[in-house]
């Protein structure tokens, strides 16, 4: 389901195997405003390039494609950006610049306009407001299912809905980004409260999972609004932000989730830090440990494998560090009931650090044989 | 092998499976100088904190237990490491303040000293200059073998030799420290020169390696020299820092090559970096990547992965940062022969970012269903 006024469609352009849905775009039928936040990566791929020169506030369509991610591939790559945009732009009879271009898949392959190019005049003749599920296919790759589904939140005017789309399994560590999410909304909000309200949720919440620790090049947020009438503001706005950054951190928990071979999902919950920044380090440093991974896999209740993550993340940290103390779901290690908190298929994992208040969350996955299998036998 | 003067032994004491040698002792007979670095862990093992107060520059002799790590153990096990040196000092004829204590194995668990008194009692009585091979033995935990050798040196006043002995195949990431690496020399060095040349190679050898990216809370780096006489200088020591540095990083390189499930070890030769620390930063980046690390698992010559580790490493920094430039062993990716550097079990991956001439080397291994297996099942 997209909101009243957008339509989308997924085609199969040939970029997968045969009969694959590959091609996705998005688009609402009148103008909008629009927030994006992308990956902070040295080497962002050509389209996020591209997406930079964008009519800021005023994306209205997004084409994407999967297979190949169009990152590390040059001026030609760039070119191929560049050609997406102008091709669905003409299709759908707006300007270049209000089509924002994401690419998904194998990094520092040239992408292959042949299909691509047809694919997207394919796929806006099939747009309609039923093509949600289409689209959601066509933009994965190494996901077990699409993630997405649609909202209604309730707000002084009227309902409106919100609709979300996203895709993500691996390479996944964000920062200041996520992985390739788009959000639909009928509110009506004007674009400055639009992109501030998309950074804080991306924030909070595609900012604080990690599969691999890997940052994407590919990484991009993007919210399009296309309600009609006065923007919403004062408590409406907050009930929109507060939504939608539930939205964002549901999606990414889905990501977490469908973690490349991942068998577990766990919120790991660190507290007692110097501060917030010191406990989100060592929350990677545990989360991204894989050591802790595989212990998480092989349901082992390996307190010293956390303890050796936190002596690597503060070294050299001022003041006196303590041993971390460790709970599964409020349970101690040393309790039987462990046991069974490590069969759950999702579980807390709270590490204390006895050192100040700062605290942080981050949702990661474990580290499984699928993973090696995927990672070693698929060309990303 | 020992040099002269050296004696060792190890032997079984039940920590371990029954029969399987778990504690050695290495001492010298006579007086003698030393060097030592350790982790630079925020919560270093009960062993390593009891070490930094020993007599500076004169250790005479090491016990090691192999089974626990005696780390994460709190009062308890800082009075049981010193308990462990007491008791091997006693059975020397030596002060506690002359001996080092090491542990390995499993974190966050007692050391439980029923075994380990008897065992310090047992090497002890075993003393030998033949022990060297036992005692690198005992000192072993998912090690597939001992890593250790002797050597001879030809200096200006004779003939030296110099012996190792070594451990180390997962939780390996030092960084200003080793695993547990032991050097014995029959050279006179003065302490202060010892300390010096063993801090130089510890940091041109196990910290230019990582297996896993996880630094351990036990890494310990001792070197004994009990030659007498003067203590040699000018071109003498600039040969055996040469020597020793050379010693250190064949035993980092074996370590690397014994990774755990490791089915190839890459030699990571990163170049053309604004300088060396961004150089390093990228090398760790690449080298920890598991994505990078089941490519090179899956002999997938996967530039893409690297060049996505490249731009994660170099997020936010200053100047233009290019598509890196990569070679294995001095083969691009596109040439067909690089299929077949890929399936040696050693080679060079080189990547040249072109943006200075900082440079650094790393040696890693790969990430395979082997080290899933291990660590989902083995107890660290």
């Amino acid at each position: 389901m997209v909101p009243p006024g957008f339509v989308a469609a997924g085609v199969a352009c040939g970029m997968k195997a045969t009969g694959v849905l590959d091609l996705g775009v998005l688009a609402s039928l009148r103008p909008t405003t629009s927030g994006m936040v992308d990956t902070t990566s040295a080497l962002p791929a050509a389209p996020v390039q591209r997406n930079r020169n964008l009519r800021r506030g005023a994306v209205r369509a997004v084409v994407v494609n999967a297979g190949k991610a169009n990152a590390a591939t040059g001026a030609v790559g760039l070119e191929d950006a560049h050609e997406m945009g102008r091709r669905a732009a003409d299709g759908l009879g707006v300007a270049a610049d209000e089509v924002a271009v994401c690419s998904t898949g194998t990094i520092g392959e040239p992408l292959d306009m042949d299909p691509v190019g047809p694919g997207i005049d394919a796929a806006v003749a099939a747009l309609t407001p039923a093509g949600a599920g289409d689209f959601g296919r066509a933009i994965c790759t190494t996901d077990r299912a699409p993630k997405g589904g649609t909202f209604r939140l309730e707000l002084a005017g009227g309902t409106v809905t919100i609709a979300a789309a996203a895709k993500g399994a691996g390479m996944i560590s964000p920062h200041m980004a996520t992985m390739l999410a788009y959000i639909t909304t009928d509110a009506a909000i004007a674009a400055g409260d639009l992109q501030a309200v998309t950074a804080a949720a991306a924030s909070a919440s595609f900012n604080r999972i990690s599969i691999d620790g890997q940052m994407s090049p590919s990484d991009t947020l993007l919210v399009m609004a296309n309600g009609e009438g006065d923007p919403i503001g004062g408590a409406d706005l907050e009930r929109f932000a507060s939504a939608l950054a539930a939205v964002c951190r549901w999606l990414a928990i889905q990501m977490v989730k469908d973690g490349e071979g991942a068998d577990h999902a766990v919120r790991l919950l660190v507290s007692g830090a110097h501060d917030d920044a010191e406990a989100a380090a060592v929350a990677r440093a545990v989360g991204n440990s894989p050591l802790v991974k595989t212990a998480i896999f092989g349901r082992d209740p390996n307190w010293g494998r956390i303890s050796q993550a936190v002596g690597q993340a503060l070294a050299g940290a001022p003041g006196e560090v303590h041993e971390p103390v460790v709970h599964l779901d409020g349970v101690g290690l040393d309790d039987p009931a462990a046991a069974s908190v490590l069969g759950r298929g999702e579980y807390d994992l709270q590490v204390a650090l006895g050192r100040g208040s700062g605290a942080d969350e981050l949702w990661v996955s474990d580290l499984t044989h699928a993973y090696v299998s995927l990672n070693a036998e698929y060309h990303t």
